[in-house]
């Protein structure tokens, strides 16, 4: 009734079949490694109590190449969601987990993926609760796309909503930015640089739970700049909330590896994703305040402030260039970057 | 700064950016069909209130054909979820919703789909309150696929856990087996039948919530029989908790042309999966009263009672097969009908 997982080199259309091998890879794979009260029960979903409110946020990962410096899909699905729960303002608690891979994806890339899923999952402080496993033929997906939708409880002194920003109000940025886009283009284009450029993927959940902590109704808006970067954020919080975004140049904070990169292939580093770092939107009589313990935790040692809320222009994004100038920021239209998350 | 729909046919890499055509893709298709005061808010992710206990169920739907009759990939994305959050014994409140897109897909069958997700939700009582979009190039998916995260609260009377079969208990199943594996059989390998063949697909969870209110803990577990059919679900069960479980043939609903249709393709439909469909443990006593509340309603019409819990044969599953003898039903090792759901 059972086969070895040994027998298999990599993952089949019968993996995805809800038959024996599926529940082979299930039970040699993902319930070996995430073992957990809720997952062992092997339903088709979890109950877990939950009281207060409830954070929920969804994403699909089908970075590629799927293994990259500083990490892989399986660790970036778990970070990228771990940190939209902690952008709403909530504490993640439990992740679901969905694959849908590829047929020929060797077994050994699945359960380096899927080690790297545990790894971020603990270091959050996160479970995997209910999961699922598709398969589809070779030539119909890119060796494996994660979802991971993340749960987590509102902190008790979170007050996030873009109404509460005002005149006056800082822009700080929790560290470098750009790293991650970077690392994803220079494995991708196989490009070579003096020097490595890492990925920034990880969780910054527990850095925002401590400046909620200590900072509460001061922080009123929090978001990483992933897929279009910066200024892509910047942009839509502007004309959303028709608010005059005021940033300067010279205070980005920017690894100078990723800045000589960027220049090299003609990339503005405002629109690259970052993957371990967010922005405080802080009111500003506190932003200094919120600025040290930022720089004083280990995730956020790079944090700048780098703006702030002006009366002038609103609705729009105007950077202060380093040399002196004003730079209207504008959203990009179409694509710099294809799946970099 | 803004686009309109009308220039873009179809979908392309652009957006998935998260830049302007990200935008107005949302703007145009997503937050306008599924407007609701916490997607409005656009942010990463959606806080709502909650007490109680949360299920949770994710599934990533990869079914080709996207669209069939009875259904399209949209749908089936919702139905399925929903019916895996009420086969936890809960009711279905909320769900996320993440799109991973081939570039290429038409404009018109993603305003198709998302226009039968918004009417699968409504129909279900949930409502879409965050979600994802990613592109990815030609050749390197297949259209569409959708994952579909639901939480819903735990039904006050439910009690569902396989822990409480015990023998004599009655297994029933709320409708016809098979209809959806052969639906989607007929639409891929372009098959003419002489009578068309429907998709079952449907949200049973209003059904579901029904007999909880009258028969709370009678109701001992569910399970909805898709990837694998019956029989897959049967012999899990059996052998997870040794269980001794036995089935009649004769007692089996099926459409007679869906049954044709197996005989034709030489496919058996205990394998078949079904998505309007769930199987029930009933307590003996208490199973004749289940099984007329069932049939009592549209969704359970062709509801019957097929089997019971023996002493005999724990751990495998018999069939009395409808010439008189018995059959030991195996679980399939792989891939029957690939990409079903």
């Amino acid at each position: 009734m059972s086969s070895n997982k040994g027998k298999y080199d990599c993952i089949s259309l019968g993996h995805g079949s809800g038959g024996i091998m599926t529940r082979d890879l299930l039970d040699q794979i993902i319930f070996k490694t995430f073992s957990n009260p809720y997952l062992d029960k092997k339903h088709d979903g979890s109950i877990v109590p939950f009281e207060g409110e409830l954070a929920i946020s969804t994403d699909s990962f089908v970075v590629s190449p799927i293994f990259f410096k500083g990490g892989n899909i399986g660790s970036l699905a778990v970070h990228g969601t771990v940190n939209d729960v902690a952008m709403c303002g909530a504490i993640p608690k439990y992740l679901s987990l969905s694959f849908i891979v590829e047929e020929g994806l060797s077994m050994n890339d699945f359960q380096r993926i899927v080690n790297s899923i545990k790894t971020a999952s603990e270091t959050s402080g996160t479970i995997i609760i209910t999961g699922d496993t598709k398969v589809v033929e070779r030539g119909k997906g890119d060796k494996i796309f994660i979802n991971t939708t993340g749960f987590g409880l509102k902190h008790p002194k979170a007050r996030i909503s873009s109404e509460h920003i005002e005149t006056g109000d800082k822009i700080l940025v929790s560290g470098n930015i750009a790293q991650h886009g970077m690392a994803i283009m220079s494995e991708r284009e196989g490009l070579q640089f003096e020097s490595d450029i890492y990925s920034d993927s990880t969780n910054v959940n527990f850095l925002v739970s401590s400046l909620l902590d200590s900072f509460g109704d001061a922080i009123k808006l929090m978001r990483d700049p992933t897929r279009g970067g910066l200024a892509s954020v910047l942009c839509e919080i502007a004309e959303t909330d028709q608010l005059g975004v005021q940033i300067h140049e010279r205070a980005l904070p920017i690894d100078i590896q990723v800045s000589a990169a960027c220049e090299i292939l003609g990339l503005d580093p405002l629109f690259v994703a970052g993957e371990g770092i967010f922005l405080a939107f802080v009111k500003g009589n506190q932003s200094d305040a919120v600025l040290e313990a930022m720089m004083n935790d280990e995730k956020g040692k790079f944090a700048a402030c780098i703006g702030e809320i002006t009366n002038d222009h609103p609705g729009k994004v105007v950077m202060n260039s380093s040399i002196g100038g004003k730079r209207l920021v504008t959203p990009l239209i179409g694509e710099q970057l294809p799946r970099i998350c």
